[in-house]
């Protein structure tokens, strides 16, 4: 097979590839990654690659202006290596695995840390007192009475009669390996050890022997494990304090920005041996800098425990998420037995144990349950509803005596993708914009940079705002006004947000009628799935007496536009709560608490999931709701037309 | 380093080994399995090899004959290679690890057919009857409901569910490995699974799941492992049905004959391993053999029981049998985790689980406890005692209100090692003598043929018979008699019971008065033992009702006889009963049923063990044993001397 050498620049990495293989395969064997929503199948055009030398072939694509296609822009999923190549990549194709800028953490995990003065009362209901502290792995140090002629008992036995004497333990097991090195291991350490036990599966193992005392270094991690971001906290089991947390995109993204697309993915050859590294590689990365900068011995962290929706669950244990999307949408497992965190390819101590949060269906997973548990929903006397807008929306509407939780195909717009110049909560994003009578838009941007893109509560708040000063209809028309920022093209009329001058790519950065109407869906799929949970229930919408609004997008989202666009039901603006990265927080809990652990096998039991797609009325609700704010004004008493 | 071809005799084989290696190492190099009952210490003086051309090293040693050392006899563990070498080994020195002949398994098994005639009836304690069948590993078919959208339980869960629509069970676990296929197996299967089911450390594990109906394909082994003798057995673990039997030579016997020397050798560099593989791989080759005579899938066979002694255990876990041999001889462990038998290197189904039946100390195992649950002595009202004669002498004593154990060093003699001419009850063995007023002798032999050594019986018969004829005084020492049979050397007098002429070796078959001290010594260890057991629980030796002599030793005992040297009490014939192999019954009992492994686990608890070395008055009890039958002749009223 004929090989090419392909330059990318600026980062001028060159890599060997055969003849015929795509660009985009090319730029992952260089390390680089591309921006690739729909997974590499030529759909989103968010992979857009500049050839300045060498020859290709390329399938024709919609995605690619004219004018691109003379400035020799390509698709680099669509396009196929003939020669050497040089490749640029824009900036607004790429994605950054680096680090997130310490604005873009704050932003995934506000909430996490009672110290941060802006979190809400709410937040704190995770307190220390909640759960009883015992931890998914303990330390036990042991002073082993010696064997004599006397007390012959045999050295396992002795070790779990030892133990037994500082707590009853019914059902204990140790492996192969540790019972290998036992003999010698305690007659070298005088009989003076420290036991590690770990929670698992309804039994007590002895995970760990070691010489002397190292009760003091017991370690632990939970994380949040998003389709586009992941969230990492090293814990101290003992003192429950949080060591550091850090946040990162998912590596995952490169073969998809949504869950379907990942399963999809992970139907290829080798699609789901990919995923599975993808995310294994980001999380080990993410825990040796979290050991690394609290210089603690990785053989020290014993535990660790993920909550993810369904799919990336399944992904993180290299699982076949196949069956998730299709009918009736059953997963290979929502309870997970606890492992040995190696058996997933995650690095702590070879003998560790992983726990992932238990899920309630393919497309309500762990990550809603720890919310659940982190914000108190269900622990609540007064009816409440957690909503955690992403691509989908995951709704749960309850209190102390039910739950029930659906998930809401928003699609990705909110989450800045099938919208022109949408694109993630990253630096660069626009993220709060005023507009002005005069149509003079004020705006900031994460990382306070010059604009590249426009991310979830932006384009709410452009929407909010168009809609206030006349420039939008309620059916999300823009109207035909003489105005420097309003354009027309053969698709139709566009609103500038910000003219090219002034962001990092050159271009205007656009609102279209398109963009308007793909905001509309996304909401109307949120909010119709709010009524239909309280319909479900047979309850008021106007009972709900708290909605915690969890997630990064809560962060920036201003709930006045939110309400204003018809997202968000129109209740007292105090009833609404933002609980940040619930699941990270939840996650934590039950780390640090097997109770904890055990309430979240109760509420992933007890929540009843329902499925949009066959509930009845929820089409009705839904072109109901394909209006800002609504059909039915009445249901938005706060808002003046 | 120089290294030299060496070629052995009459097997014709050349390996080329290194300058100075001994030629015992080379054998094991070259797959030939020479007798080492002492694990190469130059000691034992049974690896004796014939130097028929090349130069060698040898350390001087009393056990080769001036004679011998003419012939060019060396020992091949303290003889080192010089040059190419032309090396032939007789038969006497000879292991033979294949196949044991028809007759010599038979004397191996006795006791485990019903359907052997000659059985006692008290064999047949271990009916069907006694335990619930509820094997170790069990087998499920599942027609699951297929998921819809009212029922959208995940696989796992739905698995989980029909099971415990079936049976009931509070912990069920199962392997990332089976859940990683679930969701494929599920479909592509029709939701018609069978599930393997096993016992694992309290829980139940999931082992298996298999498309369609396969509970008819279940099936199980139990293995006796002996520091000699390793025999297994296949089970149909649905119907019971023993599906073939095999005996074979624990391959570890090269690196010595009792478990102290092989103890000693797993401290040498790489000695654990060697062991340990030695063992693992008589195992594995029966194995092979079990289920390709019965054309069985070895993915079939989901569990394998094993009983040994607990060095055996250990060696086969490859844990470090150091401890049980230094003062206060405590193992690492007596309760041994069920484990994946794949992890010991045992070649079942990958995910089956191997199960080993507790011991009570480092010189009381399994295969005891097995033993007490296979001849039913923990269920009897009346005293009982079980004698299993080996290196080892392990005797129990008790009923159902107490069980007392120890293990007396009797040395190897009844073994036939360290006694001139002895041999294993191993095919040329003497095995039943008789010997005339004339000191004329009668003898058979295991197999028929011509006699190469005396094994265990027959050295009992001889001393008997010698006693009756007045041979021997009751100190043992031959009668200065003129007679063919009977010579003197310097190293005092022999009696001589098959001339060369009769031999396979060419030499004189003989038994010197230093063959009959060590054979005195032997059954005063056993007789004091006895005694001691019965005196620590302030019982008169008299009231034991049943004697249960177990393993193969039993087979050809003569009772009389063994009386007559005062190796066994001098009570009613009648209450002696021969149990054969009941460490392999016991283990059989155990993988068809959880009631007898949770028994065996109660036995193993329950069961006291008495050190001999420090417990007061055995020296006495068995300074008194030296003589034969005893120097108390009231002790032994039937004996007319």
């Amino acid at each position: 097979m004929e090989k090419f050498k392909i330059t990318f620049y600026p980062d001028n990495k060159t890599v060997e590839v055969d003849k015929g293989k795509t660009i985009l395969s090319a730029s992952i064997s260089a390390g680089i990654n591309i921006a690739s929503s729909c997974g590499g199948d030529g759909v989103c055009g968010r992979c857009k690659v500049i050839v300045k030398k060498g020859e290709v072939i390329s399938h024709p694509t919609g995605r690619i202006s004219l004018e691109e296609r003379r400035q020799g822009v390509y698709l680099a999923c669509l396009t196929a290596i003939q020669s050497d190549l040089e490749v640029e990549i824009p900036p607004e194709s790429r994605l950054d695995f680096d680090k997130l800028t310490p604005e873009e953490i704050d932003l995934r995990l506000k909430g996490l840390f009672s110290d941060l003065e802006e979190i809400e009362p709410s937040k704190s209901v995770l307190s220390e007192d909640i759960f009883v502290h015992s931890p998914l792995a303990t330390k036990l140090y042991l002073e082993l009475p010696k064997p004599n002629l006397n007390d012959r008992v045999s050295d396992l036995e002795r070790l779990y009669r030892q133990i037994n004497r500082i707590q009853e333990i019914p059902i204990m097991q140790t492996g192969l390996a540790n019972i290998r090195r036992l003999g010698e291991l305690l007659r070298s350490s005088d009989w003076k050890v420290t036991v590690t036990l770990g929670k698992r599966n309804g039994t007590t193992e002895i995970v760990l022997i070691e010489p002397g005392d190292t009760t003091q270094k017991n370690f632990g991690l939970a994380f949040d494990i998003g389709t586009t971001t992941i969230c990492g906290q090293l814990l101290d089991l003992n003192t429950k304090k949080v060591l550091g947390t850090k946040a990162t995109y998912n590596r995952q993204a490169t073969f998809g920005s949504d869950v379907i697309t990942r399963i999809v993915y992970a139907q290829r050859q080798e699609g789901l041996e990919k995923l599975h590294h993808a995310v294994v590689d980001t999380m080990n990365e993410m825990i040796q800098e979290l050991v690394r900068e609290r210089s603690i011995d990785l053989n020290d962290v014993n535990c660790i425990l993920c909550a993810g929706n369904t799919t990336m669950i399944h992904l993180l244990l290299r699982v076949d998420p196949t069956y998730i999307r299709r009918e009736p949408y059953v997963p290979t497992a929502n309870f997970v037995p606890t492992i040995r965190a190696a058996e997933a390819g995650i690095k702590i101590n070879p003998r560790g144990l992983l726990s992932c949060v238990p899920g309630v269906s393919s497309y309500v997973g762990g990550d809603v349950v720890a919310g659940v548990l982190s914000c108190g929903l269900d622990k609540e006397k007064d009816l409440c509803i957690l909503i955690d807008v992403g691509t989908n929306g995951e709704i749960v509407l309850g209190n102390r005596e039910f739950l029930v939780s659906c998930s809401a195909s928003a699609g990705p717009a909110f989450e800045g993708s099938g919208v022109s110049c949408g694109m993630r909560a990253a630096k660069g994003a626009i993220q709060e914009v005023k507009i002005d009578k005069n149509f003079a838009v004020n705006y900031t941007t994460i990382g306070g940079v010059k604009p590249t893109g426009i991310c979830g509560s932006g384009y709410i708040d452009i929407v909010a705002q168009m809609l206030n000063v006349g420039l939008i209809d309620k059916d999300g028309k823009i109207r035909p006004i003489e105005h420097p920022r309003i354009q027309i093209d053969q698709e139709g009329r566009k609103f500038v947000v910000v003219f090219k001058e002034e962001t990092q790519t050159g271009h205007d950065i656009v609102i279209t009628e398109a963009d308007i109407e793909n905001i509309k869906r996304a909401k109307a799929a949120i909010y119709s799935a709010v009524v239909i949970l309280t319909k479900y229930m047979n309850l008021d919408l106007a009972k709900i007496k708290k909605l915690f609004i969890a997630g990064g997008f809560g962060t920036y989202l201003n709930i006045d536009n939110a309400i204003r666009i018809g997202l968000l039901p129109d209740l007292e603006r105090d009833r609404f709560l933002f609980v940040g990265n619930s699941s990270l927080v939840g996650a934590s809990a039950i780390l640090l608490s097997c109770e904890a652990m055990k309430k979240a096998n109760e509420v992933a039991k007890k929540m009843t999931y329902i499925e949009l797609s066959v509930e009845p009325g929820y089409m009705d609700e839904y072109m109901a709701a394909l209006f800002f704010p609504h059909t039915d004004l009445a249901k938005f008493p706060s808002i003046t037309v």
